[in-house]
């Protein structure tokens, strides 16, 4: 092994513009996140997201399933296992990707796809959700950084920051604000998982003290 | 009428210690609420805040139903009605009341009935929320007030506090920390409805700007 150490190399899965992308990939060149992004994958032939991580010299390309539009199963999902494992990658991060992930890409990535969601999970799981929380009423909102497993939504959570929900608001003034905030909030959460100084008991992720 | 103004009528349903009760009677002591607690009722017979309420100098008394454990109804139900209204009470604050309101009470006070839950809503409704909050392993939790329905937990949401999770919380010291904001936002809860000025779209309550 060289001098120099490899960087712990991340994979991107994305849907749309892949604005966390951005974020994510920002956070390793500024030396925030001791990592690189190795490669961004989309199931979406046209997301804008891939041009934008071409612009920034990252590796990015679609594989589109052939098979389910909301779920990412079978031989579609072993094609994004070849791609991450083939660029050396040992963390996942979804980041808009708009299919639920299930073997055999869970399996081969164990404990290691995250995902960032527009809510403080358990409120508000599944699309829309922070139009779901304006509708509903609610006066704190935020975004949710969590392990990705088998459900909805609902893995373990790394991290939560809240957003307050204004009288004024609007659902888009709101989503705009929950932005903002998981574009902080990404790069923080996976540096805890790449750093390993966490334990998990049950459902309770607690970073080292 | 007297150059001095009646204070405005609250009546608080409880069914334990009334630790949100006592804020609420101190919050009229302090002036930080113009209004007076004029009644408290309990389901429990032996409720620790009936005697406190009394030591308070507050009209405090049982009435215990004769049917179901869990909800209040009915003809029992009517009897509450009867003690608020004699009582001239304009708005009901339940403080750990440990039954579901339904007609007649819900009707007799229409959007006059509060609730203050510890957790932030619609995450963990229901019994023992901040240890469900605690073992569902969330970062951030808090406490909602909210309008009284018909619904378990699910009436419109007047206010909202965060409380965050620590990684060396217990069940315990998260529960201690929620009491302590709960009882800072009820009284200013309480407030906003007394006076008026907010109001509901859908779901959703705005103070006036």
């Amino acid at each position: 092994m060289s001098a120099q150490q490899a960087k712990r190399r991340i994979g991107i899965l994305i849907s749309g513009r892949g604005s966390n992308m951005v974020s994510l990939i920002e956070a390793t060149r500024s030396g925030q996140l001791d990592a690189e992004v190795a490669l961004v994958l989309s199931d979406v032939a046209e997301a804008p997201g891939l041009q934008k991580a071409q612009e920034l010299g990252v590796e990015a390309r679609a594989i589109v399933p052939q098979r389910f539009r909301t779920k990412l199963t079978g031989d579609d999902a072993q094609r994004y296992v070849d791609a991450l494992k083939e660029a050396g990658v040992e963390l996942v991060c979804l980041a808009g990707f708009m299919r639920v992930v299930k073997d055999p890409l869970l399996g081969a990535f164990p404990s290691r796809i995250l995902n960032i969601h527009p809510s403080l999970l358990p409120s508000f799981p599944g699309l829309h959700a922070q139009e779901q929380a304006w509708s509903y009423g609610v006066k704190q909102s935020g975004c949710t950084v969590h392990f990705v497993d088998d459900t909805l939504d609902g893995g373990a959570i790394i991290l939560q920051r809240v957003v307050p929900v204004l009288d004024e608001d609007t659902a888009e003034s709101l989503s705009a604000r929950i932005l903002a905030e998981e574009h902080r909030l990404y790069p923080v959460a996976v540096g805890l998982i790449l750093s390993g100084r966490y334990k998990v008991a049950g459902r309770r992720v607690a970073a080292f003290a």
